[in-house]
């Protein structure tokens, strides 16, 4: 399993395959793409959420319980927020807030996002890359019945609990990629896309919303596996059922290849969707997906390595 | 010792007097008018050091030893930002730090630098009004042998050590005063102004640069009196003394008190420059003005108050 791989994620879920395939492939093997769509800024910090898990998740300095945040850490800075009477729907740890901090400064001093998240990943030792899906902001919003909302307003403040008729990914259409990230899909000695089990309309959605994205992933040659988010009909996490059903959406596996047919070779599926049906050209392989322990990360990565690299 | 009063402070040693006037006075009695012109944006959030000091030194949260900062503070922030390789020469505490993002949020929806201090010292449960000289951004800079420094490149970063040749308090000019201050200091019932014994060239400075401000301290019928920040020739803390020497200016109580000579109609310095020169129309008391307890500064704030309000 040598040859550089590429995955594209987003938060928790996505990062949980992320971190398999780090372990399971030689050290620096592993480009993450990672959904920017959930950027946004709070007190003028700016945060990328899907990132900064990554790099915890990678870091091996994620909390275990949210997924999110670090687990090393203290929340004098939010305690004191909310006797200051501030916002505190979203929270942001102390150790956290270094990582804005610094992403904030050197952002300042002219530096990509590209450029920036290289570095954090260095300065916490990681040796999978980590690339903004673009340097360029991309929003996703979504409209509800009491208008357009931000995603964080909707995703943390009211707890995906509006319903959602429309999705948009704000900025994406003019957006070029992450130069990085369209250099490592470019490379002729790749050997696998794989699209990670993450939210596919707000997670994956964004970068493939992005034109020149997707085409590199479409005319990429190396092939493209995609792992399904849903298990029976339902999420392991976050809101992707309750959106698809929102959206009109069949609220399953299969629909979730449909909306890849275009781009993948294999749809990787629970074994509780076994039988599924594909769309044309599209390999089905099904094997446990819930990524419970560390080990089941690690099966997973080598399970879909393995499909991706056999001869399809 | 009824009816408002008006102090004029900078940062640490400012704070200890308007702590004593706080005290002594009713509640709600003392009005705070502070130098902005230390404040400046890290990492996107806007700091402002000399208000911040007197919001944690009048409610009580100071950090004894340091003078800055909160006695209760953590420190989760600064070290992680160390393991990023983030900048650490401006130290920000973890609940420091709530307070700025909190100030971020406010001016960010469009609140004034006036109504954002006002809803702090509020939350802090402060009686007393603390309010910034502008709501314009007045900027001290310092031009020295490598060129012109910030303020905080100067005072933290370079811990003041290049030779200063030159300072300008860029925007002042052209910056109207709070709105509050003018108010306060036109009050018909107001019974004195203090200037606070903070440095009169980096935090009085900055106050007196600004045209709407000085004139109406000049045109106030209430007496004004200064305390000296120089005790025998040395500054109890900062860079006054060096300042005041690199500047071609006499290094004594005298020399602060020409400075003051068209606003001020009693001088306080301490009993160490008894016999001191004065200005014509200045009256000098003598007193100990070292402020090492809280009954220092009560005593301290007492004996202002008395001098400025008994007949000159």
């Amino acid at each position: 399993m040598s040859g550089p791989v590429v995955a594209l994620s987003g938060g928790i879920g996505g990062a949980k395959l992320a971190l398999g395939l780090a372990r399971v492939l030689p050290p620096g093997a592993l480009t993450v793409i990672a959904n920017t769509g959930d950027d946004f800024e709070h007190f003028g910090l700016p945060i990328s959420p899907d990132i900064d898990t990554l790099l915890y998740t990678l870091a091996d300095l994620a909390d275990p319980q949210q997924g999110w945040g670090r687990r090393d850490e203290t929340w004098s800075f939010m305690e004191t927020l909310r006797q200051l009477g501030g916002e505190t729907w979203f929270a942001l740890g102390d150790r956290d807030l270094a990582l804005h901090a610094e992403r904030s400064r050197r952002l300042a001093a002219g530096a990509t996002l590209t450029e920036v998240t290289d570095q954090l990943r260095r300065s916490l030792g990681i040796a999978s890359r980590i690339l903004p899906m673009s340097d360029a902001p991309v929003r996703t919003r979504l409209r509800t019945d009491s208008g357009w909302l931000d995603f964080q307003d909707y995703f943390v403040r009211q707890r995906c609990e509006p319903v959602v008729r429309e999705i948009r990914y704000a900025g994406a259409e003019a957006a070029a990629p992450s130069p990085a990230a369209l250099a490592a899909l470019a490379d002729p000695a790749l050997r696998a896309i794989v699209i990670c089990p993450s939210n596919p309309l707000l997670s994956v959605g964004p970068m493939l919303a992005i034109p020149a994205l997707r085409s590199a992933i479409v005319r990429c040659r190396a092939p493209v596996i995609a792992v399904s988010p849903l298990i029976g009909g339902r999420a392991v996490k976050g809101p992707t059922a309750k959106l698809m059903q929102e959206l009109g959406l069949a609220v399953d596996a299969a629909e979730v290849a449909r909306g890849y047919a275009d781009l993948i070779d294999v749809f990787v599926a629970d074994v509780a969707d076994a039988g599924i049906a594909m769309p044309r050209g599209i390999t089905l392989v099904t094997t446990p997906t819930l990524m419970s322990t560390l080990a089941d990360r690690e099966r997973l990565a080598t399970e879909v390595l393995k499909r991706g690299l056999s001869p399809l």
